[in-house]
């Protein structure tokens, strides 16, 4: 088969961020969609299980997501997408605030982003999809979001192999 | 909160096809991606809970996800999108091929196909979540995929209320 065709499948280029007791991090994802429409909403983000992100949004039941603009730059998405947080403080070298839910959410670069509570995991081979409750949102701009198609061909970025969008060939 | 802020997610648009016994039918969704990339690769889709599509998945345990082209017109989408395969044959008007899976995938307008084997669905309110395995995928040409930006800015179209990516406002 193919596996080239699964390059043909569309995302966008989002942040998710946690928090373990006061520590904070994050990583790049392309994995966080809407599901359902009636309220309370419902999303939901899949993460490697081997992330330290993964590790603190299972321990905290939260996570917020912060939506990239098209401007973002390799080097920004590179620091969420490329190196661990677990011997490393991520957030230090970053612009954010803390929303209503004390978990930190990016400035630069960010058109908007989701307050959320996992409230259920699914356990997918080397990844978990987080069932997420939508508990606030907030629309900083009108910037352009990033897709992932932009951040290959425009920004020239690769996937890393824990990515869900790793293709193995 | 400011639910317009959901708007700024990115998607592909897809046509998710499936059968009971020997009755195809299909419907268009935005929430198909891949989830894992060691073999097997698992993907998913996100489907209504009150679609004829969601029913025969869920028996039939088969599902083919057709990436549409930005060629792809209003009417193939709307076909798909806007009305019920429950007493109505969606494939009669349209060319499609049967794959492997015995299920069928949309010929025109379409990138590539993926066939999948659902293992596990899970319930999110309105909706299921099913957890796909990929079995084969086929890349039919190197057009460009159709998203759902450029569905609503470019086609002008529209979202049905039960669409996992519709907003209350």
């Amino acid at each position: 088969m193919d596996l080239t065709a699964l390059q043909k499948l569309s995302y966008g280029v989002y942040v998710i961020t946690s928090k373990d007791k006061e520590k904070f991090s994050g990583c790049t994802v392309t994995t966080a969609m809407q599901l359902t429409s009636n309220e309370p909403i419902y999303m939901m983000v899949a993460i490697n299980k081997e992330n330290y992100t993964y590790e603190i949004l299972r321990k905290s039941k939260k996570a917020n997501i912060s939506v990239l603009d098209k401007n973002a730059t390799l080097e920004l998405i590179g620091h969420f997408g490329f190196r661990t947080g677990r011997q490393y403080d991520k957030m230090q070298k970053v612009d954010y605030e803390l929303a209503n839910n004390g978990i930190p959410t990016l400035v630069q670069n960010t058109v908007c982003y989701f307050e959320t509570t996992a409230i259920n995991e699914i356990n997918v081979g080397t990844h978990s999809i987080f069932v997420l409750k939508l508990d606030n949102c907030k629309k900083l701009n009108d910037n352009e979001p990033l897709t992932y198609d932009y951040y290959h061909k425009v920004i020239k970025g690769k996937t890393p192999p824990k990515a869900s969008t790793f293709i193995n060939i």
